[in-house]
């Protein structure tokens, strides 16, 4: 059963890819012990993340890189995950329509994943589905983040290239991009660039990054660079797809120690995702088996003691 | 020195007020010693929770709300956090900036927080200032979550009424409203309610918490109600109050078992949250101080194994 999910992926079989994501999403147990046999199959496909707020375009950039990518007669898997948020916007719901028009296209593989962490984690579940398209044998895979959280900015690092979108106007000021966004962009687009403010924006941005340059980016030799797009004319596509195509180089033509150290720091952060949230789960079930949560909750309801006091007592229990 | 802290707070003193809620934020240990003690003196505020998407008014809802207090003569603590979004909007400056009219007001106390877990979990930090602003004496604390993640949402749940801010024409349906949201939501507020498509909001959601009444709120006899706000013209302020006071009532009046029964699930993950921060802290140092992790790590990158098994094995050595 299990070894015929992981042949019909490894065969082309689009309906097990399907289903053995659904399983992911669904934090399924199984799909771990798929996984584990998958993984070694993996490795080949270059993993391309795109984040940003809301509004400033992503799907329609996803899919504009969809058809740059099939122009240049590549196959992309395209996830989009939205974890975190509890509102959306009306606007996903039609973007992911209009992306369908690649539905009939062989080498466009597009899904969504709306997972909460079930998979030991948001980013484990997301590398499991990358994983997947990755033996699929798609050359590219798109992670588009739908939402703003911390969560989505860890799902970017585990891209190869990770892309931050903006647009003009946002928030009318670089107090827009909080510090962390600047670490973890390889490239920066402002889409929408019809707009006015697009190039004060762009200012904006290279001064950050021209800032950046002395402190965070120090031992690293890729200076970040902004391209302006206009995704649904497809002005600035092809610009931008030669700078991800700069960026790829760059880390893999001479395996650089920079990628080496990427992909160390990716995996770490994924392993720890993966060990806490099956920790967590673990551990806390223990005590909710034993009520000793309800316990807690009593005590501190009749002050007999404080939160801060009991929490320290558990986790003294505990480790 | 901590019991200084301590007493000052208890006597009045702001700025060690201002101070202990920046030592959460920042995660500092010494905070919780601090906590334990003023603790005991907690519970007499009665707690606001406001969250919604990006754009809706949350801050200008939350100064006319100030406003309200204070005509009422009662006093009031307000605390903004900003936890988990990397992106932020220009427009929490501009309205922070603006809130800060009340400053000079002795009867208000703002503070913002960006924390990011470091105290034992978002909302383990968030309930850390809600205590300093209650032992402060504030009649009412207004916590204002910016961001839109399920860490806001949990934040929200830990207030005595929670308040679902929205506006018309957001994602021009009821789509924009997730599941999660209706079950936490004790009053909906649709604010800018001057604009185009107020009337139609406000029959989703009203439809939207019909729905509900028949499933998840079944064991509860509060039904949420729907007020429009025109918060920067004041509009509708005083009857969200008269909304607010009678939640209140209703879940404070008679101690209704309703009322119980969400102090002791919130309660309940209040604790989890805290045991669970700090069980991963201690646990995860206690690898990377054995350079477990950069093992793991080589044997993956190497393919000696992969993720999946690797995670296993660390738990099971690890419980």
């Amino acid at each position: 059963m299990l070894s015929d999910i992981v042949e019909n992926i490894l065969a082309g079989s689009l309906r097990a890819a399907a289903r053995l994501i659904r399983k992911i999403d669904d934090g399924a147990p199984e799909a771990t012990e798929c996984l584990k046999r998958l993984y070694p199959h993996s490795g080949n496909a270059f993993v391309i993340g795109l984040t940003g707020p809301p509004g400033v375009g992503k799907s329609t950039l996803t899919d504009a890189l969809i058809e740059e990518i099939r122009k240049q007669g590549k196959t992309v898997g395209v996830l989009a995950v939205d974890p975190s948020s509890p509102f959306s916007g009306g606007a996903i719901l039609g973007d992911r329509i209009r992306m369908q028009r690649h539905a009939t296209d062989e080498g466009v593989f597009i899904r969504s994943m709306a997972t909460r962490g079930e998979f030991g984690g948001i980013t484990a579940a997301t590398r499991g589905a990358v994983v997947v398209m990755d033996v699929m044998g798609k050359d590219f895979v798109l992670v588009e983040t739908v939402g703003v959280g911390q969560d989505e900015l860890d799902i970017a690092r585990i891209a190869d290239t990770t892309i931050i979108v903006l647009a003009p106007g946002l928030g009318d000021s670089i107090q827009a991009i909080k510090a962390g966004i600047l670490e973890i962009g390889d490239l920066f687009v402002i889409n929408k660039a019809d707009l006015n403010g697009a190039e004060k924006t762009e200012q904006e941005i290279k001064a950050m990054i021209d800032m950046g340059q002395s402190t965070v980016l120090e031992q690293d030799n890729w200076i970040p660079s902004v391209v302006k797009t206009v995704a649904n004319r497809l002005q600035g596509i092809d610009l931008l797809w030669s700078e991800i195509d700069r960026h790829r180089h760059y880390f893999t033509g001479n395996v650089s120690p920079q990628f080496l150290k990427r992909k160390r720091f990716n995996l770490k952060l994924e392993l720890i995702e993966m060990v806490k949230q099956r920790l967590v789960d673990s551990l806390l079930k223990k005590m909710d088996d034993e009520g000793e949560l309800e316990q807690a909750v009593e005590q501190i309801l009749e002050k007999q003691t404080d939160p801060y006091t009991l929490s320290e007592k558990i986790l003294k229990k505990l480790v």
